[in-house]
């Protein structure tokens, strides 16, 4: 039970996290903190939070729980501002798309990682942003990585997890380094290939003719396209390392992948687009047998 | 009206149109033929055709109006077997996504390309093969384009115009050239994109886990890479230059990214995903607008 939760970001992520823990009765108030005062007033008239502040500061005062979901380009900022005001039984844990850039921001905003912050991403999300888009099922049966350092508080890992598990997710833990490689590969190359389609086509010249006749599956294969530009900015200079080797792994695979139209082997091209198929259908009926439906969108 | 249709390949598309020409009462009688005698008798028992044979050339015996909609390096073939075999005033259509194949296809096959042959693309489909996953509402304000020469006759364009209509779709005329530059942009090449995703994917060490931690979003990024892939084979060897055309550009596009997360430059990150969000966000309020939902996977 969490009896005091301060949630700085009260967006699709910690605003779905409000309602799933509000729902589940894991919580008892709900402080919500953020920069847009009309967001905020939203989140309290909608019942997300129960009172809420512009400062992370007079967020945290008293929280047993803090959770912060903001774009990681103010994760340092945020860590900055709460430092010397938390509770000393505090523990703080984040939704962070990236892990490596947390843990260094948190090492120089409080001088050395705090041993009871524990680094978390929830791996769920939508196209969509802001507290108006929340929902309380979001993390019901998705994967939540927690990244705890070997000084990390072992109970303040406990916390962490039947937080989430309270919201209905999975919850499982990897070194830092781990995450950031895999989410490079899972999430941040698929959203790089996404906005990079897009944009290319919106230069086109005749590229309102490309969209008009652009059918079903472009509007699914794009769907990441229309997610928080900031949010994306923010990812890829925080994880630029692991995301810039994916993309040029993916660089050579077009590259093969256009030679081998060019000399129009049928054979490697029903290879390769048959062991696609068979690894994207195997992928489906793993999600469908975890129960993880995966209907809405984005992954982060 | 269409009195006899013969419908060569009855799978997602030629079994689709079937439905919808029958449920507008737009055809007499239909007779379907295929490879598969499963996959024919499936679709008798379904009501989607009257009768059935594996001969194109019986098939088409007596019909007004031929569809063909098989993969696009069969296409060929079956123009061999129906002609000499075609009632004199025929006119013929298909359904494939590229069209300067098709059409060079005829003129191998037939001598010359016939006056009422009538290339067409339906721009619709999804991820699934077959009469069993055929719908009649396939067609439903979609786009078909056809791109007849020249020298096709005026009639046989109005007819297929008219079956298209009463099938639900709308219907555009166009060149063949700019048809398939304009389909390897919005179709072909995001789907080498999934496909390129998911093999390379499929093929690092670590694959399960990737899987396994993939979000919502992965499922809807990838899910064209479930399409046949002997359909796909055949669209990259049929629109081989174009494509690779497409596929040269956007590896520049991805090149071009790398180097900018590589020097960390958030302004020009933010740039190119606001440009693409807006571009993404105006294209699905335009499909919603033009009330074509595009709700299913596949374009082709």
């Amino acid at each position: 039970m969490i009896e005091r939760l301060a949630i700085v970001g009260v967006g699709l992520i910690g605003g779905s996290l409000a309602r799933a823990l509000r729902a589940a009765g894991a919580v008892g108030e709900i402080i919500g903190c953020g920069r847009s005062v009309e967001n905020l007033e939203l989140a309290v008239d909608l019942g997300v939070i129960d009172g809420c502040t512009r400062d992370p500061a007079v967020a945290v005062e008293d929280a047993d729980l803090v959770f912060i979901a903001v774009p990681l380009g103010v994760m340092r900022g945020i860590f900055e501002r709460i430092q010397g005001r938390l509770r000393d039984d505090a523990v703080i844990t984040d939704g962070g798309s990236v892990k490596g850039s947390v843990i260094r921001d948190a090492a120089a905003a409080f001088g050395a990682v705090p041993s009871r912050l524990v680094p978390g991403h929830p791996i769920a999300g939508t196209e969509h942003s802001g507290v108006g888009a929340s929902f309380p099922e979001l993390y019901h049966n998705r994967q939540v990585i927690l990244t705890p350092l070997p000084h990390t508080d072992a109970d303040a890992v406990a916390k962490v997890r039947a937080m989430w598990q309270a919201a209905g997710a999975q919850v499982t833990d990897m070194d830092v380094a781990h995450h950031d490689a895999l989410l490079a590969a899972s999430s941040h190359l698929p959203h790089m290939l996404a906005y990079g389609l897009v944009d290319l086509l919106a230069r086109q010249q005749d590229n309102d003719e490309i969209f008009r006749y652009a059918a079903g599956g472009f509007r699914d294969f794009t769907r990441i396209a229309s997610s928080n530009p900031v949010m994306w900015r923010d990812i890829c200079i925080a994880n630029a390392e692991a995301l810039s080797a994916m993309l040029a792994s993916f660089g050579e695979e077009i590259a093969d992948l256009a030679k081998t139209i060019r000399r129009r082997d049928g054979d490697d091209l029903l290879a390769i687009f048959t062991r696609a198929k068979a690894a994207r259908d195997a992928y489906v009926d793993g999600v469908a047998a975890s129960g993880a439906a995966g209907v809405r969108g984005e992954s982060s």
